[in-house]
């Protein structure tokens, strides 16, 4: 094992730390109760003897991860029942394992029965009635039967009108007959499906008196709940090796003639009676909720992913030496590289504005949820516009800043052992699923170009668009200044101008004789940058708000701390739209030269701290999973380490030698 | 196996092209001649059975992907002796089989055998003296022994005067003992070292009368001939499971008092006398050699490995349909999606691009050697300066290129079937190897300041900084203009424009009190850039006379859609350098919309010859080695058939199911 002394130049950056770790980490995590729970959660699993891979998985194969996996995950159920039983909090147990970073810890390919819990339950809560409800959810909580969400086909994923599995109604038997006509509509994606899920949610296109009625949910039973075999007319299987989540069985699914009760189509909205005809839901609102609060998860997870990354980045950075900048001194630590701070600091502060952000959501949510309940649907639009671009935007932004830490850390980096491009594998398939990335900016886009025609009109504008109303009431660019707010006001200004320039292509392209979807598709580059901007202009301001709230209550040492940190990003994303801040406001050539000063300052102040802060993450060793990254800083002895650990190491001659390599050496002679 | 049909969508594009595919193939490969080379070559190659995998190596263990890697690895290489034998040029084979697309068709993971081609052999030819060459050359030429080129340590990569092993004269035995210090100072990560190499060129800083003179090469044996033991004294092993290339068999190696005869030190150069008298090399200009051919091969590279990226995606995006465009329609082609369009085309254009630089690049490079061997060194800076910031800018460019096809492929680009992660794991290897782009890129700087002190005394500029003078002599804004001259101009004068700034920033750091190291560190984020800015002018210009050349004799429809294809490119590069343009050109605000339909023009003209340009790639399927780009379109045929292969289901039930799953299911009744 690594000799427990902690790495001097690591030692000497913690005691530069201007602010209690420990401040930082109450405020990080939400209060001391939270923390408190926190650790002794990790406690509870992380000394769990079951988790410790005997070999690490990245040299085992794809089946043996995924029996690592099942195993894994069913010791972690287990764990989390004996907490509940001892009256500990289950739902925060339940997050930290299935999209937190203890999960991530854990099995770092990802959980099989994760979709049972995120999105098996919720289904049969959102859209069974009262009577499904009884019927299923007890033995699903319990987890007699295992079950999984079936929607994304080979042939469809973002686009659900166009689903090809079909559900048809045979009012002879009163059953449901399930089939999937083409190759193309066989169930693709799903988690758990390919060997561990025995029950399934499908969705499917309902057919009742030949008419066809859209998608509904429908119980499915896969497996037989004592042997496992799939059932009659079930096809199934694992879909096969991906960049990543190989622990999550992702699975196809194809239906021949599968035929299930009327009962087992999920009724809580639309309705199928037992004549077979068929009743329209009263709205469709409703199903907005849940997209939203997995998109409020997805936001923080990438936080979380993120802050995973930057702590290895950024440990290793101090610990590893290498070139010297006055050439009569000793290497320098990289991090005192200008450059290699410039890659890491915009990453630490990404990653909590994008945790605040989310906080700020999930605010959000609660409130417009909570105007629903009273049956005011105003703002619904506009939260469900803010998140798809923010879903966008933080798993863009992430997945660029975690690769830009792996990158940082050169060949090392480069290691699985380094559990940089892992964490790459989870935050950039979030790029894709539940709507991929070009498609939620474009939906903001449509929103914004609606809200823009209001702006025009004079009407009342909410409030993450308010902004436009200032645009158009000023005939003048916006006066640059690059305090904080004046930051705010350029990128608002900018997202407001490229949305008048794309509403203008628009209508150009109209009277050219253009549909209007036409016309929208062939302004489209437009259209996801004016999105990206309203969703910049919306993080450096919400950012801000966050900030300033945490460091009223904050020791005056983080709440410099935190403005540092805020700052950074703030000016980051300023430099970043140089171009269009020349666009649409006065920035001058100087201005450019001062902010980009500003930003050097503010690289500088977080410098001393830039150990401190990702300290104060407060991962565990285990969950981040690094020969690079862990407290201790003894980076070449733990990359030794693991090296011993690959099966290829544990004999001095591998068989290849004498099977394929002697031969031919000598063949030659 | 999938049909042989071609899909429909796909066949129909084929029609669309406006060029004849073969007179795009002709050229791209570089005439007739090796046109056909390259076809028979392939098919000498790829109807080999033992090169087919009885389960796609992504199923199988770390171990086991060495194992076979090690086997085709041999195969290989006897196929390359049977050509010869058959008459047929050895060069172009080794260059296709271990950098080329072809070798990575055959071995994924990368080829244990390269470095011994790719360094050790170079390395005894350019350090070895006669006699040391005739000793070593036949022997290691017919690989009756393997080698390897240990530099890298764990604790040093870029940085080589830091290297720690040490190599040290025993005058008393004519012996030089090696040994290595520390654990960082263990070599780590050369090729085929783990447990394929019985020999190596070791790079150790040599001492002899109790003084260090510096980093020499050494010919070390490092497992017995016969049994493939390690020698005494030698530790040795792999380093472990990575991102990409786990064929390659990096690996570690540490020496404790490891005694080689004096005549193992490479004395071409510097020598080592027998009485320890050491003899410095005449002049060290000479080992540029290599290096800058090394970076032409990896600018070639990422050329070759793009293409590979965009024939998959441009092709999936064709045969996939995804939403509709106009409601009442049915659902569109995915490439029928602007946004998509400019995910991918931009991309085919870099491919080109990068290929032609790579040529010029080349052609330099023998001019310039062709100078050196008459002692006239001048433009050796020059092409170091621009060699340095390609090989950072096409990697960089590159990697986010095959990320972005990755991506716009959806969930399925995800699945290693669609062989778009595997080539990015090759390309963004690129991005550390042979130099750290960053370090590059600040290298490029350095010799342009250099330089800019050169063009304000008024010397004499080469070619490729002359743009400095015209910066220097006008006294104005550059006018915008959008001809191709016109921005190739607007990029240079941005260049020059930030070389200019970067320099000013540098000397008011030095007036506060920095010595000229520390002012140029805190002025690298500004450096970096403005390296990235020169190459970039570079890119385009260099671009535009290699396809007007080729223009000249292609046939005029083939013509065109090569100017479609560079325009597409230069606008890309100009709309993104829109924020510099501004700050250094005229360019106004309705310049702006014009260059953005300059660009939507490009793309739409590019989209009817999409599918023929990749197509014209000519990359056979199994080099592809994609079930989302193959010639046929089939994508989900292919993708179950893929699935299929998985381990997981050849058995209905996995055994986790009995093991782990079961009994959990049951014990929560």
């Amino acid at each position: 094992m690594p000799s427990t002394t902690v790495n001097q130049d690591l030692q000497h950056e913690r005691e530069k730390c201007s602010f209690k770790n420990e401040d930082f980490t109450v405020w990080w995590i939400g209060g001391e109760a939270k923390l408190k729970e926190k650790r002794s959660r990790e406690k509870f699993f992380l000394s769990e003897p079951e988790f410790f891979d005997k070999v690490p998985l990245h040299f085992v194969s794809h089946k043996e991860v995924y029996e690592e996996s099942v195993r894994k995950s069913t010791v972690i159920f287990r764990k989390v029942k004996q907490m509940q039983e001892q009256g500990k909090d289950g739902v925060d147990n339940y997050m930290a394992l299935l999209g937190g970073l203890l999960g991530s810890g854990i099995i770092k390919e990802g959980n099989p029965l994760a979709v049972h819990f995120v999105m098996f339950l919720p289904a049969l809560m959102g859209h069974g009635t009262p009577e499904q409800q009884a019927e299923w959810i007890g033995r699903a909580w319990n987890c007699e039967i295992i079950g999984t969400y079936a929607q994304t086909e080979l042939g469809h994923g973002t686009f659900i009108r166009g689903l090809e599995t079909t559900a048809t109604y045979d009012e002879r038997t009163k059953e449901i007959v399930l089939n999937s006509p083409t190759l193309s509509s066989y169930k693709w994606w799903p988690g758990g499906l390919g060997h561990t899920a025995n029950y399934c949610v499908v969705i499917a296109q309902l057919y009742s008196k030949g008419k066809n009625h859209g998608i509904h949910p429908f119980i499915v039973q896969l497996r037989d709940e004592e042997t496992h075999m799939p059932m009659p007319g079930i096809t199934i299987g694992e879909i096969g090796n991906k960049l990543g989540m190989n622990g999550v069985n992702n699975g196809f699914l194809g239906f021949k003639n599968v035929r299930i009760p009327r009962g087992n189509m999920l009724m809580k909205n639309a309705k199928l009676l037992e004549d077979g005809t068929f009743v329209k839901p009263p709205s469709s609102v409703l199903t907005y909720g849940t997209m939203m609060f997995v998109r409020v998860v997805i936001v923080r997870d990438m936080a979380n992913y993120l802050s995973k990354a930057v702590t290895i980045a950024t440990r290793y950075s101090c610990v590893r030496r290498q070139s010297v900048i006055n050439p009569d001194q000793p290497e320098v630590q990289v991090i005192d590289h200008l450059t290699q701070q410039y890659k890491l600091f915009p990453a630490i502060a990404k990653s909590i504005i994008f945790k605040l952000t989310s906080d700020n959501l999930w605010d959000m949510y609660n409130q417009v949820t909570s105007e629903l309940d009273k049956g005011d649907l105003e703002r619904l639009p506009e939260l469900h516009a803010i998140a798809c671009c923010l879903k966008a935007v933080s798993t863009a932004d992430a997945a660029q800043a975690v690769e830009t830490c792996r990158l940082a850390c050169g060949g090392h980096g480069y290691m699985t052992c380094s559990n940089l491009f892992g964490t790459y594998g989870m935050v950039t398939a979030a790029c894709t699923y539940e709507g991929d990335n070009t498609v939620l900016l474009l939906q903001t886009a449509r929103y914004l170009l609606k809200v823009w025609t209001q702006a025009q009109k004079g009407q009342e504008l909410v409030p993450t668009v308010q902004y436009l109303k200032k645009f158009l009431s000023s005939n003048q660019r916006q006066t640059w200044d690059d305090s904080v707010p004046g930051i705010i006001a350029a990128l608002q200004t900018v997202a407001a101008g490229k949305l008048r320039l794309a509403n203008d292509h628009i209508e150009q392209r109209k009277r050219a004789g253009c549909t209007p979807e036409e016309a929208v598709n062939l302004t489209s580059i437009e259209l996801a940058r004016t999105a990206d901007a309203h969703c910049r202009a919306f993080l450096v301001q919400s950012g801000y708000e966050m900030i300033e709230k945490s460091c009223k209550t904050a020791p005056p040492e983080l709440a410099r701390a935190l403005r540092d940190i805020y700052e950074l990003y703030a000016y980051d994303e300023a430099m970043k739209a140089v171009g269009d801040l020349l666009r649409f406001t006065t920035i001058s050539e100087s201005d450019i030269s001062r902010l980009q000063q500003k930003l050097e300052g503010a690289l500088a102040a977080i410098r001393p701290n830039a150990v401190g802060i990702v300290d104060s993450f407060d991962i565990p060793d285990m969950v981040l999973g690094s020969a690079l990254g862990a407290y201790d800083g003894n980076v070449y002895e733990r990359l030794f380490e693991e090296a011993k650990k690959s099966p290829l190491n544990q004999e001095p001659v591998n068989k290849s030698f004498h099977l394929y390599l002697k031969p031919f050496m000598k063949s030659n002679l």
